[in-house]
């Protein structure tokens, strides 16, 4: 397939903030910037850097004003910061985050679990947040657990397009639709996805799955069908299932990668930059991570006879 | 969704042979025996039990007669056995096997390192085999590397089509294609089954994935929209990959039942007691195995808030 042809998708990495919040053990903020600067060269179209939420809250992301100040910038990757209020907003602004994340659950009681307040009072956070960061900077908003909730069960679709419909009234132009716990399954991602790309076309809508229950490449088949060409994704498959212990989390960077340019999609990244990143994590995290192509290698590699007849 | 509608697929086990065989330590006999009793009540379609191979070749299934023997055969379930030569057809028949699986490679270089023998001495042998056990017994052939070759790489789809339509000649009407090393992608396995189901549509076609890069289940996607309703999986992902240590191998069972599911598909199988089954194996085979849902448990199950405040 030539170049010319290919489709493009764009991979947003929420490693260092989705992946190292649920670390047991703080990621120096050192190695925090040197990742992020090894990201940047890879041709990720996004790196979600950390979370001006509050380091009581959540202590392994307590050094995000650092991390930003101290990370290079590359012209065409977005440098994103998790906003949980406008304080969080005023923090990312000083720390030029160049888009800003706010983060709202589709379920009730994920909501009150998850974030300590209603989904309503979110959306009203996120007026807040639109009014005083207008013009300004970038803004996505994501919606949890619209695959499910590991509370209540399924989540009507008629919800996730009825809170869809108040953020684009509120000018938000990015949304993220997550399937928080791993719930997802690809029939129901294709039909998700297919009403608010038709409702919704000048939305970037951004798929965020996890793999907690082996479908989330799966999933992206899916969405890919669908038109979805967003696509969050975890370097390694860091994140975890904070329900399911040793469960794994996040779709894998590089494993999202090297499909997508199996199938002959552009993904703008280099595999290789990616996966000698991919490699350094578990000496930063202290453990090994679940992606598969660092094991496996991509499905260019190539044997030898002799390193068979040796099996 | 109602029962009616859902559509049927069909769920082929190649645990106790195709995961078995790649152990380090050999499965007691009795073990075997009690695994394949307790699948053989779940619904599975089919259960490769053993291989007639020479148990020089393949130690850990020195034992396939004794296998055979022992299990409880249930109504519905075919018990398949790999044959690799006339030797090992009539060994199967006389153990009463209800399919036989013959197996070859599409890839040169693989059939060589890994059969000892050139594509055309497999079909060769296919042709005695067929001839022994016509009328006796159902026939099932599976190609392997159909999807690409860890010394040859690219495999041309036309060569393929060739393999089949020399097995269809020889009267069979069984055909797996297996992604023996885990390098399918999904646009290429709409490609191939796309191709295979148009030309042979009396042909039953089996899918035959590995998630060693972990695209396993999103291949599955892509086939079951060409039309593909058989699938081999094996329980709990047991199988490895012999090129890369550490990868997983075969998709899981338990996870491919349960996605299947999830998406409204009719497999037959009854997940809680495969689930039963998959978590008796880390016993068995005295290591973790890398299924997602012994984990993490079906996408229906659900949490009390305070297990939230616990993480």
């Amino acid at each position: 397939m030539s170049v010319q042809s290919r489709k493009r998708v764009y991979i947003q990495e929420v490693c260092t903030r989705d992946g190292f919040q649920a670390e047991a053990r703080f990621v120096a903020t050192q190695d925090k910037v040197a990742l992020i600067n090894q990201l940047s060269q890879t041709g990720l179209a996004l790196i979600e850097v950390s979370s001006f939420t509050s380091p009581k809250a959540i202590p392994m992301l307590a050094d995000a004003e650092d991390v930003f100040l101290r990370i290079e910038r590359r012209s065409g990757v977005e440098y994103s910061a998790l906003v949980p209020n406008v304080k969080g907003c005023e923090r990312a602004l000083a720390a030029n985050a160049t888009m800003l994340n706010l983060v709202m659950s589709a379920s009730e009681s994920h909501s009150r679990a998850n974030l300590k307040m209603s989904s309503e009072q979110s959306l009203s956070q996120f007026a807040s947040i639109t009014d005083a960061a207008r013009g300004k900077v970038k803004i996505n908003a994501s919606v949890s657990t619209v695959f499910g909730c590991p509370f209540e069960g399924d989540v009507p679709i008629d919800h996730v397009l009825d809170i869809v419909t108040r953020l684009v009234a509120l000018g938000i132009r990015h949304i993220t639709l997550s399937d928080t716990t791993g719930m997802a399954n690809p029939a129901q991602v294709r039909h998700l996805f297919d009403a608010v790309l038709e409702r919704w076309p000048a939305v970037t809508f951004t798929a965020h799955f996890h793999d907690t229950r082996a479908m989330g490449l799966a999933n992206v088949v899916a969405a890919l069908d669908t038109g979805v060409t967003h696509f969050d994704a975890s370097l390694g498959g860091l994140g975890g299932c904070p329900f399911a212990p040793g469960a794994t989390g996040n779709i894998c960077t590089e494993d999202l990668v090297h499909m997508l340019e199996c199938m002959g999609y552009d993904t703008g990244v280099n595999l290789e930059a990616l996966l000698t990143a991919a490699r350094s994590l578990p000496k930063i995290v202290g453990h090994d991570v679940p992606g598969h192509l660092i094991k496996a290698g991509p499905s260019s590699r190539r044997y030898s006879l002799s390193e068979a007849s040796r099996q």
